[in-house]
C-alpha cells in the first residue's frame, strides 16, 4: 500500500526516472502507456506497476536525496552531499531552531524540516519574492514546511527573530551579513555558509576575522560513484567535481592576548618551519 | 549559562582539546590549572573561563560531530563525514525506525538517535556484549539512546523485530545476512552497508545479485580541508583519504523479463560501446 | 613559419579544436571555410589564419599531450595524466630502453618514444595485428617511432628481446605472464601495469606475492581542472574520475627470513593495532 | 654489478630506507653494521648486501622519482606526481630547449635536464646564490646537469638567454614577469607556474589576461595510494591532499574581434545559462 499524497519515483525499464506525488486524482502518462492512481496506490514500494501498454514501471520512495533533488529548481541547489554534512555540522535535529539566509529553491530549508521535525524550527529569511514561493510550493509538494517560519526581506535590516541554535548562509555577499549572523544566533552557535568559488573565500575569511567568530573550517565535500558490476568493480569515469566550498564558524568572543587562540594554522606553520629548518640543516632521506 | 550534564569542548591557549561532560560534582584539571563546574556553568558557550592558574580556556558546546569523534572507542568508528550522509540516505529523522547492526562503539548509533528523536527508534543488534555495554555507555554520556533498542545476538539467527524504515550494517560479512534483511525491513526500504575493502565490495555486491534489491550505489565521500589564512588560502597538506565505501540499496522485487532493471552500469556499458565504435571508425580528433 | 609536417590543432572561434599534421599537398576543410596549407605554414604558433571566409582559426603547436588525445583510437587509451607519471616511474628518457606489451593504439609508445629518443629504444609486443599497424601509423603521424621495435605475438611465449630497463604491462590479464616478465629486464628494474579494476588489482597483487617482486605501489593519479576566470575562481564541476589503478613494483629477490622486507603496510598494520589499543584503553579525546 | 657513482636507494628489514650515491671510497654506517662499497658493487640492484653485523640491507636503483624526493632541499620542493605533469605539458624532452625561473633546491631542474637530454638545454634563472649553488650540488650529485646553464639574478632584467619552447615559473609573483616571460619564448610556447595558494591565482590569471597568453588551463595533479595486502585492498587512510596549482597557458595572439577566443569557460557559462533556464521552465526531474 502506498499512500496517497506520497512522493513517488517511478522507473522505466530504460532507467529514465521521474518523481510525482501521488495524487489520487491524476494518472501519470508515459511514453509507455499510463498508469492509475489507483493502481499505484494498491502496489507497494519496491514492486511493478503496469501501464495501461503493460510496461513494468518500478515504484520507489523518494528518499530525503530525491526529495531534494527533485525539487523544482530556479538556482544552483545545494548538493544532498553537502546538506548531509551541513546538517551534521549546524546539529539539526528534532527540537532545534535552525536559520537559514538565502533559501533558493529551497532544498536546505526541505532536509532541515525534515530533520528538525515538529518539535523544532527552521527560520528562513530570502530577499527575492519568488524564491519565497518557490521554497514554499516545494516544502508543500515534498509534504513538509509545517515547522519552517519564512520571512521576506534584505537581512541587512535585521533578521526577524533571535536565537538560533545555528544559521546558514547561502547568498551571494555573505560577508556583508556577519554583524546581523551575531545579533541573532545564540552564544556559541555555529555559523555556516556555502560558497562557489575561492574568491568569495578570500572575502568571507577576511571579513570574519574582524568579528567574533572562532574554529574556523572551510572545507569540500567529494562523492565519488563506482560502479556496481561484482566483477569489474571501478569508479565511474566521471564524477561532480566541484558545488561549493562550506565555511563553518562558531560564535565565539576574541581574547586580546591571544592572537589566534587555539588556530591549527597557527600550529601547523610552526610545525612546518621546523620540518623546514630541519630539512635544510639535514641529511638526504629517501622518503 | 551552561547547563549541567552539557558536552563540553575545551580548547587550550595552544590549542589543545578535550571533550568533557560538564558534572557539578567533578573539578576539570588541566596542565594549565583547574576549572570548577561552577565557573563553567555560569559562562556561556564561545566564552573564556580561567584556570586556578588564570590561564584562559575556551568552552565550546560539542556539535553532533564532536560528540561522534569523542565518544569512547574501541573498534574503528564511523567517521561524521560518512554519517551525514549515510543519515541522509536512510532518510534519518523524526519518527523514522532505523535499524542496525555491528553498532560498534556506538557513532552511527548517536546519530540515528539524534536524527530519530522521540518520536523514532533505533533498534541496534550486535553480537558482541562489550559493543553493547559500550554504546550504551557513549549514548548515556551523550544524553541520548532514549529511543534505542539493543539486542545482543548473532543476527544469522534473525533480527528480534521487523518493520524498519531502512537498515544499516557495519560488519565484516554482511553478505552473510541478506535474508535476515530482507525480513526486517519495509518493501522498498533502502538498506546500507560500510566496507573498508574492495574484496568485501566484490562479496557483497555478487551476493547482491541473488536477492530482491535493486538501485545498487557504491560510493566514497571525502572531506578535503582548506587552510584558512584569507591571504594564503590553499587545501591542507594532508587528508584522510579512505574510511570506507558505503554501499546503498534497496529491497525491490526482481523482473524475470529484465536483466538489469534501468541500471546506469546497463546504460553506461551501451554509450561506451557507441562511443569505442565511434572512435574506431572516427577521424583523429583532439577532444 | 611552421614547418610541413608539423602536427597543428586548429581552434575555431567557437572554441572546437581539430589535430592535423600539417601536409603540403593537402587543403584543410572548415565549416568556416578552408585553410591552405601555404597559409598556415607561413604563420606562427600562437597566431590566427584567416580561411577562404576569413575567419580566424587560431593556429596551435600540439603538444605531447595533444598528441597523445589525438591519436586514431581503437582501445581505450592510457590518458596524458597518467603517462606523465608513468614515465616517470619507469624512468624513461634519453638513453634507456623500455618495454612494453599490449600497445594499444600507442598513446604510452608515443610518449616512451619521445622521452627515450633517438639514443633510446622502445620495445613494444603487441598481439593483434590491427594494434601493431595502428600504433604504428599513429606514430609515424606523430613524427615518432624511429626508436620503436614492434613484435607482434603473445608474450607468453617470452619476449623477444632481454635487457630492458624497465617495462610496462597493459593489458587484461598481466599476472599470467609475470614469469616472462621476469625474464626480460634487468636486475632491479621497475616493472608497471594499469588496470581499470579492483577485481584486477587483487588478481595481480595476489600473483606477484608468489615471484621476486618488492615495492609494490597501487596509485590512482585525479587531474582536477578549474575554471579560469580571475574573479570567480573554483574547480569545474565534472572531472574525469577514474581511467585506470597504476601498479608498480620492481624486480626483488625475496629473502627467506623476512616475511615482508621493509613494506609500509607492515609498518602500517602495526601502528594501526598500538593506536587501537591505545584508543581502546584510553579517555574521551575530541581530536 | 653496480657501477660506482650510482644513487643507490638502500632498505633495512624494518623498511627504513636512505639514498645515497655509490662512492668507491665511504663506507656507509648503519644502525645494522657497515656496508663496504665493494660489497655493494658487486651486488645488483634488487638483492640484498649483508652489513659487517650480517644484517641483509637491500639495494635499489634509485628512480627519478627517488632523486628528486632525495636531493637536499632548502625550500619546498615539487612533487614528482607535478613534475611528471608538467614535464608532458611544456613537452619536456630529447633537443628541446626548457627555461625555468626559480630553480629552488633543483627538482624540477633535475627532472628537465634528464628528460631534455644530451641534445636539449635547460636554462635555469635564480636570483638567490645560495639555491643557485644547492641546485648545482644536487644535480652533480645526481650525475646530471651537463644540459643546465644557470644564470643567478633578477629576471625583472630580462631573460639571459631566448628562443625558449617551453618555460616553467616557480616563484612567488610571477605575474610580475610576464613581460619578461614573453621576450623569451618561441611563438606559441607554453608557460607553467606553480603556485601555493589561490591568492596567487587570483592575481595570476587577472595579469595573464592582459598579455598574448591563452589556452590558460589550471590543474590539481592528486596521486592517491592504496595498500596493497591482495585480500584487504582499499586506499592508504591519509594521502597528500595539496602540493600546489599548475596554471599552463601558451603564448598567443589576442583577436580583438573575439573577446575570449574559443574558451571553454565562455561555452560553459552559456550551456550552464540555458541549463538553469530549462530548470527554471521545466518540469520537476529526478535525476
Amino acid at each position: 500500500m502506498i499512500p496517497f499524497g506520497s512522493i513517488v519515483v517511478y522507473v522505466t525499464p530504460a532507467g529514465k526516472k521521474r518523481i510525482k506525488k501521488l495524487s489520487p486524482d491524476e494518472d501519470y502518462h508515459t511514453n509507455e502507456g499510463v498508469l492509475t492512481p489507483e493502481s499505484v496506490s494498491r502496489s507497494d514500494f519496491g514492486s511493478y506497476v503496469r501501464t495501461s501498454l503493460g510496461t513494468p514501471i518500478l515504484v520507489r520512495e523518494a528518499t530525503l536525496a530525491d526529495k531534494i533533488m527533485g525539487i523544482k529548481r530556479r538556482a544552483q541547489i545545494i548538493y544532498p552531499k553537502d546538506i548531509g554534512w551541513i546538517c551534521v555540522k549546524l546539529g539539526a535535529g528534532p527540537g532545534r531552531v535552525i536559520f537559514e539566509a538565502g533559501c533558493g529553491s529551497g532544498g536546505l530549508t526541505l532536509a532541515l524540516s525534515w530533520y528538525c521535525g515538529p518539535t523544532g524550527r527552521v527560520v528562513s529569511h530570502e530577499e527575492r519574492e519568488e524564491f519565497v514561493k518557490l521554497a514554499k510550493r516545494n516544502l508543500e509538494w515534498a509534504n513538509l514546511g509545517q515547522n519552517v517560519t519564512f520571512y521576506q526581506g534584505n537581512i541587512g535590516d535585521g533578521f526577524r527573530e533571535k536565537g538560533a541554535d545555528a544559521l546558514f548562509l547561502d547568498m551571494r555577499e555573505p560577508w556583508k551579513f556577519l554583524d546581523r549572523a551575531l545579533e541573532c544566533v545564540k552564544p556559541g552557535a555555529t555559523v555556516g555558509f556555502l560558497l562557489p568559488t575561492v574568491n568569495q573565500l578570500a572575502e568571507l575569511t577576511r571579513e570574519l576575522e574582524k568579528f567574533p567568530f572562532g574554529d574556523l573550517e572551510i572545507q569540500e565535500i567529494l562523492l565519488r560513484d563506482w560502479k556496481t558490476e561484482p566483477d569489474r568493480l571501478r569508479p565511474r569515469d566521471r564524477m561532480t567535481a566541484h558545488t561549493g566550498f562550506l565555511v563553518f564558524c562558531r560564535q565565539e568572543e576574541k581574547l586580546a592576548e591571544f592572537d589566534n587562540f587555539g588556530s591549527p594554522d597557527t600550529r601547523e606553520r610552526k610545525r612546518f618551519a621546523a620540518r623546514e629548518q630541519r630539512l635544510a640543516n639535514g641529511e638526504r632521506d629517501a622518503d
